[in-house]
C-alpha cells in the first residue's frame, strides 16, 4: 500500500489491515486482477470524500469509488497504485412525502430504501437482482435496471438531483429541488451510469411513487420462442402493462429444475413470468394477461391463486443465477435488443452455441429486450478464450439487431474493447472530452469504461 | 444581411426577402431587439443543417437554432451578424407501436405529434400551453412542461434518444434504440433544455404511452390560499394523481371573468381545476377528488357532469394568457418552488406587489409548484424598469423558498443575469466548459443562457 502521511484528514479512514483491504479490491465480476499496490479508504462522511479527491488530484493518484462491490463488470475493482474509495458509510434516508422524494446516501442498500419508502406508504421501484446487497451509489453509477423496468423504467428515471464531489474536492449539485426546473444544463443524466468516471455521488434525490399492491403472478409456457415473443409484444401494448415480464428459454428452465421444483414445467421451449401490482386491479390484470398469453399461443398458463404460490415461481426465477453458477465457470453477460428482435437474438445465441460448442443460456428481462446470456467454460486450456470469442459473437449479434452491448450491467473493464464497436471512435473521443471537464487529471476510475 | 457566396450548399435555403426574414428575427418574448445584420436559413433537411454549422464554425458566425418562435425568453431571437437556422421543414413522425416510441423531426408541431400518436392508439403527454404552434425541437430545447406535468412529467421524461448536428457539421447520436442501455455516457439529458447552445437536434426518439381516457374535470374554490395548497398536497398524495391540477388566485380569476363567463365564481381567494384521464376510472377519480377538495376546506366544488362542461372551464383556463395580455403590458414570467412552499410564494408575490405598486398575478401549474407570475406596467417612463425590479424580488423569493428562476420557459436572454443567483459563478463556469466540448468556437446561440 502507498504510504499516506498521517496528517491527511482522511488518515483515520484508511484500512490498515492488508487482509481486510484485499476484500475491498475486487467486485462480483469474473476473475478480477488484484493489483499489488493500492489503498482502501472507507470514507466516514462527505468531508472524507472531498479530502481524498483533493489529495488524489494533487498527486495524480487514481481513485476507484466503490459501494457494495456487486458490479459484474469490474467497475469497482482496485487499480494499481490507486485509492479504493468506499462510501458504504455515507448513509441516510430522508423521505419527504409531500414532495414525493427521498434524499439518500450512496451507501444505503437498495432494499433498505425500498423498505423505508414502503413504511412511509411509498415505493422506490428500481429492483436490481442484487437489491438486497447493492447500494444506491452503485445503482446510480450503473443506472441499474432489474425486474420491474418493463413498467417502472430504470434508476435514471428516478434520479432527480445529485450531490457530487469532483476531483480536487469541489462540491457540485445537479438537478433541482423542485418538481420542474430548467435553469442551466441538467448534468444529472450525465452522472447516472457514468460508472465512477466523473466524480463521487454523495447524495441523491430519488423520486418515490405511491405504493403498489403486492404482485400477483402468472406463468406461461410456449412451444416456440416466436410465440413467447409475440406474447411479450401483446402484453407490452396492454394499457396496464405488467410490472414484471421475465423470459426463460429451455436451457435456463432446465437449470432451475436441476436445483429444485419451483413449479416450472419439464418440457417447453420458453416460459414467461408475468406480474401485476396495480392497486385494486392486480387479480383482474393477471386474468386478462392469461387470456392474452393463451391467445398468443401459450401451451399452458397457470395463474397463481395466492401471492405465496406466485412467490414460489418468483423464487425459482431468483434462483436462476445460482442455478447457472452451479453449472460451472461462466461469463455472466448482459445485452439488450429492440423487443421485436428478441427471438432473433435468442436464435442467434443458440446458433453461436451450436457453431462454437460453447454452452450458452439466454434468459432475462424479456419485457425490456434485455437478456443475460451465460457462456460456460471449463478449466481446460483455451476454454475461457473460446467462451470470450463466442461472447464477442453474441454482442456483435445484439449490435447487428439494433441493440446494445450492455442493457444494465455497464462497461467496467470487461467490455471496454466492445464499447468502440457500439459507439465508434469519434463518440468515444467526445465522451472522453466530457470526462475531462470534470476530471482533467484523469484520476477517476481509470481503465474503466474508456 | 451578410452575403454568403452563392456556392454554399445551403444557398437555396437562405431567405432573400428582408421583410420575410424579419419575421424570423423575433420570438414571443417581450420587446426583443432586432439586430441590423442577420441571415435566415430555412433548412430543407439535415444536410442543410450540417452545411450551415460547417460554414458557421469555419467563419465564426453565430447560429441561432429556431422552430416556431414561441419562446417567451428570447432564446430563439436573431443575434447581430448571425444566422437564424430555422428547422421547421425538418418534419417526419415515424411511430413504432411495438417499441412504444416515435422518431420525430424537430419541425413537427407538438399538437400534430399528439394527434398522430392518438391515431395509433397512443399518447404523447407533454402539453405546453403553446402545443398548437410550438415545435418538438423547441420543446426539447427548453424541456417544455405544460398542463399535465403533475401526472406525466416534462418533455425530458419522454426524450429517449437524439440525433444532433454539432458545430462543424459532425453528426452525433445520444441514447439507445433499446428499452435499456448503459454503454457510455448518455448525453440526452444534457441536450434537453440546453436552449440551442450545444448543437441542433435533427431527430428525437420520444416515448409514447397507452392512450388515456378523455379527461373529466372538477373545479373547487377556496376561502384561503393555504386551504388551496393543502388540497394540492392531498391530491398529489393520492395513488391516482390528477392529470391536471391548475391553480388560480383572485386576480387571475378576475382577469378571466373580465372577458367572459367560463363558469368561474365571482368571489374567492383561490381556485383549483382538477382532472382525471385514468382509463375506466376518470369519473370515480373526480368524485374522490371532490371529497378530498371539500375535506381540504373548499367553499364550493363543482364536478362537471359531462366532458363538454369540463371543456368550458378548461377554455377559461386557456384564455387566461389572453385575459392577462388584455390587461396591458406585462412581463410573462415563470418560477417554481417546492409544492409545500406554494402559499408562501404567492404571499411573497402579493407582498412585493403591495410594496412596489406593481400589479402582479400569480397562477399556473399548482400541482408542480410552477407558477407564471405576470407583472404589469404601462408606458410611463420608469414603469417597465419598476416592473423589472419587482420581478427581481419575485425570483429572489422563489430562490429563498428553495425554488428556481424558471420551471419551464428557460433562461434565454431575459434571465441571464438571474441565472448566476441560482447556480453561482463556479457552476456557470463548469457548464460553460461543458458547452465548449460541443461548441469550441462558441457559435451556438451566443448571448443566450450563459
Amino acid at each position: 500500500m502507498p504510504a499516506f502521511p498521517s496528517d491527511v484528514p482522511f488518515a483515520p479512514a484508511i484500512v490498515a489491515d492488508r487482509d481486510i483491504a484485499l476484500s475491498y479490491a475486487v467486485d462480483s465480476s469474473f476473475r478480477p486482477p488484484v493489483p499489488a499496490d493500492f489503498t482502501v479508504v472507507r470514507a466516514r462522511d462527505e468531508a472524507d470524500v472531498a479530502a481524498v479527491l483533493q489529495e488524489a488530484q494533487a498527486h495524480g493518484i487514481p481513485v476507484v469509488p466503490q459501494g457494495a462491490r456487486t458490479s459484474l463488470t469490474g467497475a469497482s475493482c482496485a487499480v494499481e497504485g490507486g485509492i479504493v474509495l468506499n462510501v458504504e458509510h455515507l448513509q441516510g434516508i430522508d423521505i419527504d412525502p409531500v414532495e414525493g422524494h427521498a434524499w439518500v446516501g450512496p451507501g444505503v442498500v437498495t432494499a433498505e430504501l425500498k423498505a423505508a419508502a414502503a413504511e412511509a406508504g411509498l415505493f422506490y421501484p428500481p429492483d436490481p437482482a442484487s437489491a438486497d446487497t447493492s447500494t444506491i451509489g452503485g445503482n446510480v453509477a450503473t443506472n441499474a435496471g432489474g425486474l420491474c423496468c418493463v413498467k417502472y423504467g430504470v434508476t435514471a428515471d428516478y434520479v432527480k438531483a445529485l450531490e457530487v464531489v469532483l476531483p480536487g474536492g469541489a462540491r457540485m449539485r445537479t438537478g433541482k429541488r423542485t418538481a420542474k426546473g430548467v435553469a442551466g444544463y441538467d448534468l444529472t443524466g450525465l452522472f447516472v451510469g457514468s460508472e465512477g468516471t466523473l466524480g463521487v455521488v454523495t447524495r441523491a434525490r430519488l423520486a418515490l411513487l405511491p405504493a403498489p399492491e403486492p404482485a400477483l403472478t402468472a406463468l406461461a409456457t410456449f412451444p416456440s420462442l416466436e410465440a413467447a415473443v409475440g406474447a411479450i409484444l401483446a402484453l407490452r401494448a396492454d394499457p396496464h402493462r405488467p410490472c414484471l415480464l421475465e423470459f426463460l428459454e429451455r436451457a435456463s428452465i432446465a437449470a432451475i429444475q436441476a436445483i429444485g421444483d419451483y413449479g416450472f414445467p419439464r418440457d417447453c421451449d420458453a416460459a414467461l413470468l408475468v406480474q401485476s401490482d396495480r392497486p385494486g386491479h392486480a387479480a383482474e390484470d393477471v386474468q386478462r394477461y392469461a387470456v392474452m398469453l393463451t391467445a398468443a399461443g401459450a401451451s399452458e398458463v397457470a395463474v397463481a391463486d395466492t401471492r405465496s404460490e406466485g412467490e414460489l415461481l418468483m423464487q425459482g426465477r431468483r434462483m436462476l443465477n445460482y442455478a447457472l453458477e452451479r453449472k460451472g465457470n461462466r461469463l455472466a453477460e448482459d445485452a439488450c435488443v429492440p423487443i421485436a428482435r428478441l427471438a432473433d437474438f435468442v436464435h442467434a445465441g443458440q446458433d453461436i452455441s451450436a457453431r462454437t460448442g460453447i454452452e450458452i443460456t439466454l434468459s432475462g428481462h424479456g419485457g425490456d429486450g434485455n437478456l443475460h446470456p451465460s457462456l460456460f467454460f471449463d478449466d481446460e486450456p483455451g476454454s475461457w478464450q473460446r467462451a470470450e470469442a463466442a461472447l464477442d459473437q453474441v454482442l456483435q449479434a445484439a449490435l447487428d439487431l439494433g441493440g446494445t452491448i450492455t442493457g444494465e450491467h455497464g462497461v467496467g473493464t470487461q467490455k471496454r474493447r466492445h464499447l468502440v464497436w457500439e459507439l465508434g471512435a469519434a463518440e468515444i473521443a467526445r465522451q472522453r472530452a466530457v470526462k475531462a471537464v470534470f476530471d482533467p487529471a484523469g484520476i477517476m476510475n481509470p481503465g474503466k469504461v474508456y
